[in-house]
């Protein structure tokens, strides 16, 4: 099985005008056949953005998340584009 | 810049006998040239370990970090693998 074959997706055209800061984040989750393991990653996404919100002021409209569920393995795309210049630097700092 | 070319890691040999859910997390960070925002990719990475946490029983062993950082980017590999019997029910319920 190769399930797990993401790849990021580029940069949206003009971005590179504004300098803007981007990150990230793939989340699979590969469940066991017949595990029967809940699937949390609807709640695990709203706890990761609740964290990533600690490092860089996050807007809803920076924020887009893609999200695929299925029996064996459910993944999530969060993508946050931030302007360069919005990094919370008291948490940085820690 | 096709900067961002991830691709999960295949499944560790003989896992497939001993039913194990996994879970893969991917960040990468990419800083504007010159925008100077810190790295804050390790701190964040503790933190999004702490909220797994709360969704499943995960020990050190259980957890494979892997970590390249740039100037303008710095990725982070997380690989969690867990015996599926493992959910924290009352958290996945929730």
């Amino acid at each position: 099985m190769s399930l797990f074959g993401f790849s990021f997706k580029p940069r949206k055209k003009g971005s590179a005008e504004t300098a803007k800061d981007r990150l990230q984040i793939l989340l699979a989750h590969e469940r066991s056949s017949g595990s029967g393991t809940p699937d949390y990653l609807p709640q695990l996404q709203r706890d990761i953005i609740e964290v990533v919100k600690k490092y860089i002021q996050v807007e809803q409209d920076d924020v887009e998340i893609r999200m695929e569920r299925g029996n064996e393995l459910s993944s999530l795309e969060i993508n946050i584009e931030v302007p360069s210049g919005k990094p919370k630097e008291e948490a940085a700092k820690a």
